[in-house]
């Protein structure tokens, strides 16, 4: 019942990555990417890894200004259906369930991604659960539906992103907690557990463990360059000229790298020779 | 990695249903729902087993005027990502994957059910899958998203169930097949493999076949009454007294239960009496 | 709590249209609309009458090729609440509800209107409702919401019209009929009771019938011409010059009603003199 | 015309609850609410109450960090029809509308709950009129669609609640303000005269004030044990044992309570003893 | 004011395709997709050029069956403003817009293609205008958007695809036609005057001329061999071995060929030897 | 290929609007508008001037607090085709590309307005650009899609407009960059170059230049009675009475202008006299 698919993906990032015994990427490689913004890495990976899908769609940050990096725990919600979960003791039956799990399994630098599947009337976790996960070491919940609790969970100190807020709780209405740790989608992108996630005030990207590395160097180099073009382009307004870099433009960044990156409005590059 | 929601469930069907090799409910339990509409079934699933929620919504018929009924084989979607899925030999890797299995899984009497997440650009199967499901005796396919080749794909026999066709292929876009015969989401109603489905214009329910035998003799039981009920209600136009049977018209049911279930315009019931 | 609008709008309405008992117009005013097509009546209510919005959206036909006229008959859903409706005994609740009253309050002509906010889970009426609405002289359905019992029903005789067909019924997930012959919103647009409706394969038009008699000559005299101009269209292709009706082409019209509106493709305008 | 269902639903509430002269439940029960979040309001009414539904989807706070507690006032939109309002004198018209009214009706400790059908395009209320709310005790505008003038609105102190803002005013486009103090429906939750309301960061809540005085009681019992909860989880991560307080912590509570509810990180339940 | 990417296409298309007058591709090109389903196009044009975006979302068609090849004529319309389009002669208004030009510029083969912004309330044409197309030779109209007069402009002969119906007409909400023969927007794909569509109960894929000679080829390739997949599936349901071809089952295929594509069920292929 | 609409457009803004060399309204008109909140200057345009379609929808503020007036340099995105745009050198691709020529066309006072078609994975502009447009005296980006690098974007002093934040850059899947400075559709409203836009908390409105004086003069009248009417509904709760302002206490306004407009507590009207 396992499907060949997933054979295939376990196959290639036991040959690419090295093992940990939790399938997490080394924390040195993860945390590489704090304070590089998603917007950067969603260009480099676009534009040097195959347009390899790995940006989220509709999940936005309900804590603006945080920056987010971590390993993910996936969990899963499906429809739900009355046959096999009892009304009769709900909060019993929902501790038990792939809810409660999830959050037990949270280590330190992890986040929880979760595929609630768009659904605007499951708060899948509220002030509760959430200082669960920031008190295991959890850096943000990630969800394809909704928080609650929103007021006092600001509060925390954790990473929250969603679709939006609800006081319905979760399993209320439609959905319910179904399994954790197994591939997901989460805004219309594949999560898989131990993928690099990278949130901010612009999204989320996913990042395969397998081309961080690569990936990572990429990031810092643009991240650099940026610093000139940004310092250029404010002074000139000529993005023709100075984003991306124009090959004329290349001898005054390397002019900019010699003198040590100086940010003073004073600093000018040599006049163009024509 | 198993949630415990899922070995609870498994316990309690295995409890609850004659055990078959595969999992499949009986063929004569599934085949007592021919001939019996959603409508009639969604009511008596809603009054007599505790609101059950198992009314798929937004998959309708692409095949106009077919009753289908059958047992769930289940294929599930997720976001497609290029690391996990060459892009230079894409037929032959899909060929490999969970949509070639789950068709080769279809036996006698069974209903493809497809969780592609409402998407509007994946057509997951086209005349030739559509083809080889009929010829393994296949009843339906069943999808949350689309699929492609309508109009040769109407002419096979098949029921056609979706949100819609698209010319893309499965896997063109933004989904892949991921794996068959887990639990899946379709129309917003959970499937598992083995429940019985049933399909007409309407659109899809879903049947755990724990309840199926109950519920069979209730809808007969419904299906019967609304016999009279229609024929009442056409000839007078008095929906109060005739649906549902109001009391004072039960002595009119019995009659006509009595004369042997007449449709013929001259009978009548006796006067009543008051 | 009778808001000063309704007030004034029932003021409009009593000095500027005959009065009957029951507020509905005089049948053989609706039903001078038989065999106006609402595109026709949707032009000529805006160029004539001041851009009155009337024109439903998302409401559709379920029974294609039926066009349907009569007088509106309203039904107004409003979500469920569970303190304020029993859930032990469902039917006989609804039967006493405003869905039965809105049925048993059909006469001949009526076309029963249903506000169901466009709820895509509440099938409001089913085949038994429908044949009470039939029995009783109404001519359609018109839901923006869903109905049930799709493939019987259209057998029926009625015209559908809906946003879709679902297997759940009225009141079964979350709205519930609330009251009738009160004023409606229906595809965005307003209907009160007694408002005359034209629908068909276009959607549906709602139209007041204090402008009824004054817009119903402006659509015949509409018809009449475009019999003419589709003729010289279809010769010619030249709709620059044929529709609407060029200056240039009026005496072609003119001659062609001189010759008692000639079909035959052997007749022919005298050429233009220029 | 008036449904019985109404007619029900009014005597079932006057049997239950006080009765006072303009049908407001007593402010001393409404206020019991104040501190308390929507979200433990959402959890309690649904394990407690039947899965009474109340909780609306869709409008959210426009002043985040505002709580606000309120007896119901409800003003309901329709689509606007230019036969019924005359566009020459427009805001004349309104004036003498239900959107009038409706804010001459608040007093204090209300709160303004507007079914305006989720249309985008039409701002139910700007700056005067949201001042007039405040400045007749109102505490709230709940709007299921948008405000206008919402930059110096948000300074007037009333909390805000809506899909969203437009600088479009209120019968712009396509409602009008058609009749007040009627049963709306608001966010998919039915919304009659005098129901309490709650809002904050997660939404709104609706309930119904013959079980308020339960429900209040059964909340404040939630809120004093999570506070024990949350302390707990934050020193521990354990979800599991302390959310929902599993059996086996419940002396740890017990001798919380009876210490006086100590906050200060050196207090420590005795030890398990297994 | 006219970008340089406009420049390039120009340049590219002029430099790869045979010059016509009027930008039209060679018809014996264009009709050659003449019974080639889009659903091969789709599939043909993704594996083997390049993944090129060209399949529209959410345009259908109107009339079952239909299956359209021609070259696209293309209208745009923009947000209506008063200002820039009187009010008081709106029809003599319309006739020398956009929507009056782009019909009277259809010639034989062609078919208009138009972006109306999705707009659900807006019926691009209707009988008179659908009639004039047909009449010049034009063989579809195909809308992001709806058409009105739908029951009779079914009878006239003429490929029908869009969003929906609706009886409101062009101009008449909130679009106006604005410019024709420019690149539009049609269900998320792109069309440029001069591009081949082919449409069919699938949906539309849009063809850049240069590819299609190319492209062709591989269709017809593609559709003979499923003659062959399809008949031997339909005997064996066994998809895995024949959709897409697999080498073990390449010399039944090359059998079949030498023996003339034999249909009848007689025909074997001979037994593998292995 | 110029539509006779664009020609009668061009002629009319040539007759009633002073000419400058760029087709900008001089910048004393322009700059008229600061500090006028849009709903204002929205109602102010639909009661005197025809209803003019000119709210945008959809289009919020993402740098609350910030009131944005300038002059519209349009954007014009359409779906990506990949046979007209290379995707080896993209940038360099992008850099001669409309986006780029539309930034460089900005002038002091002018903001950018974008029709990315509603699309929400398409940022449209990211921190370089933005920094671009403010460093040419640009002040506010205005698009119908989303931008990226929303965090230090906010940090610029420029005005941000838009659906949504995604971290996914302009090309990057599904939209490319066209034309600049043509008429453009954003928010369901049309943009010509050289209109005024105003946004603010509630969205943006659209200013035809030949309509800008006279609208100016209204507004300013508005705002101006509008201070009197928000200080005596916060005295008193009566909109009724004070907005918009009842005849009988058009004397208490007089009263007030001759007093300079004080506006502290102690200044009353004189009673009223009846």
């Amino acid at each position: 019942m396992i499907a060949s698919t997933q054979r295939r993906i376990k196959e290639k990032r036991e040959s690419t990555m090295p093992q940990t015994e939790n399938l997490r990427p080394p924390k040195e490689l993860v945390d590489g990417f704090v304070g590089i913004g998603t917007a950067i890495i969603a260009s480099m990976m676009r534009s040097e890894f195959n347009r390899l899908r790995h940006v989220a769609v509709g999940v936005h940050s309900l804590t603006p200004g945080h920056h987010v990096v971590g390993t993910a725990v996936t969990l899963q919600f499906l429809p739900r259906r009355e046959d096999l979960v009892s009304g009769t003791a709900e909060e019993d039956t929902e501790k038990r369930s792939a809810l409660w799990e999830s959050i037990m399994a949270i280590q330190d630098g992890d986040v929880l991604v979760v595929d609630a599947r768009g659904h605007m009337q499951t708060g899948v976790a509220g002030e509760m659960l959430m200082t669960g996960i920031h008190a295991r070491g959890g850096r943000a919940i990630i969800v394809d539906g909704c928080v609650r609790d929103l007021a006092p969970a600001r509060e925390i100190g954790l990473g929250i992103f969603a679709r939006g807020a609800t006081p319905a709780n979760a399993g209320f209405f439609e959905l319910y907690p179904w399994d954790h740790n197994v591939p997901i989608g989460c805004g219309n992108v594949l999560v898989l557990p131990g993928d690099i996630v990278v949130a901010d005030d612009d999204g989320m990207v996913v990042i395969p463990p397998q081309i961080a590395a690569d990936l990572l160097a990429l990031c810092r180099q643009k991240a650099e360059s940026e610093v000139f073009e940004k310092m250029m382009i404010a002074r000139t307004g000529n993005v023709a000229r100075y984003h991306p870099l124009h090959k004329d433009a290349q001898y005054e960044y390397e002019e900019w790298l010699a003198a040590d990156k100086p940010t003073d409005p004073s600093w000018r590059p040599s006049p163009a020779q024509e």
